[in-house]
């Protein structure tokens, strides 16, 4: 199912809540999020669409760095419930939508912005050529996902490994060239999500005309390790992968 | 060291070319040579460098593909007496250099190509900007290297694991973000590589100024499966990365 809205499932949606709302301890807050920051393109006076805005926490973002108008986009009501109280502005517009559906928007935008959601979608080619469209000219995709290393093992079983003392030393994955669909346990079972190696991904965005500017496997900061220092396992493998793209 | 020449070793020499001489029963000639061919630009009066040429088997084809002058440059003077024997041709030149020299090189090409060398230098990126600067405004770099999974991890000790009956299931690495050099046994001890993720490769390629056209994990074709079966377990795991990127 390519337009899957576990979020408005009510255990996912207070599983979820709470990861997100343990600010210390969670990887987008430490990880993920951070690195995004450091790849935001110049904002002011720019037109943003935020796919998968999730609690709009990021269009609150750009409104601050500068941006004249958000659209954030999630097909979840329950995630934009939470959106249009915490992250409420004039300037930001939220829409109850699919982002598999975005070809039906005609307003064109200056930055399309996504944050761990493309691994949910299952047609990525149709969706990287939606946002080339939704793109003027010189604009920017930034999106992250979870790191092909992760989505890869089919049986949901891809592992760290530890010594005798506990500490991690390695990571075991399998079916990386196996391109498909994964059915996971997170929150709730059933969770779908769509692994799609790296050579496919880049390759897709690249072949939908966009100019690859940067590839990022991020890894913890100094002041990340030190809220939370089990993190230092990510230089061991990827966890997330971020790409950064214009549109020419 | 960054312009080792393990190839003028006898031990590493002999070791090699008995693997090259198997031709069905190699990674290179099975999968990473295939997936090259593949993505070859038009060679039609073209001007092709060839990064580490080895015995210039591929010097060879490109000027059955075509093309008009080729130089296969070699830091090993024992690969390129067997380059002059096997793979002579008046269109071909080689030259016993290192690749970490080529900002000397004063002609300019339409193709550079290097197939699992790269992963032998030190300064990567350096090797990126010589090459850009190398090529005439459109031609195209393709170059192959081991897989970032297969040099990450330092020990040396990544490793396929297998089933009770066998069957290789999964793999384990580590290190993948730590980026450096790598010491390894390949025929003959203290063989250095250099690990570098994904995200920095494609960057350092981008930030040069090139647009990254294909990305490619290549998986073995059916043909290659029959001649050796084993091949299958790379559908669980890269084991090459190819990169083709056009200079501006």
């Amino acid at each position: 199912m390519s337009n899957q809205n576990i979020y408005d499932n009510q255990d996912f949606f207070n599983g979820y809540h709470s990861l997100r709302s343990s600010k210390d301890n969670n990887y987008n807050d430490l990880l993920e999020q951070p690195a995004m920051a450091d790849m935001l393109p110049d904002l002011t006076g720019k037109k943003v669409l935020d796919l998968g805005c999730g609690y709009g926490h990021n269009c609150l973002d750009f409104i601050r760095n500068g941006a004249d108008r958000v659209v954030g986009l999630d097909i979840s009501e329950k995630m934009l419930e939470v959106a249009r109280n915490e992250s409420n502005d004039v300037k930001i517009e939220y829409i109850n939508m699919s982002m598999t559906e975005i070809s039906s928007i005609t307003e064109r935008f200056d930055f399309v912005y996504s944050s761990l959601a493309f691994h949910y979608i299952e047609d990525f080619s149709k969706l990287i050529k939606d946002s080339y469209r939704l793109l003027n000219s010189g604009g920017y995709l930034l999106y992250s996902q979870e790191h092909p290393i992760i989505t890869a093992t089919i049986d949901d079983k891809g592992h760290f490994n530890q010594d005798e003392t506990g500490n991690c030393v390695s990571y075991t994955f399998s079916n990386y060239n196996q391109a498909g669909r994964r059915e996971i346990h997170w929150y709730v079972d059933g969770v779908i999500k769509y692994h799609r190696p790296m050579g496919e991904l880049l390759t897709t965005i690249a072949k939908a005309g966009f100019i690859l500017e940067e590839v990022c496997e991020p890894t913890p900061k100094d002041w990340a390790v030190r809220k939370l220092p089990s993190i230092k396992k990510e230089f061991l493998k990827p966890c997330f992968l971020i790409v950064k793209a214009k549109r020419q």
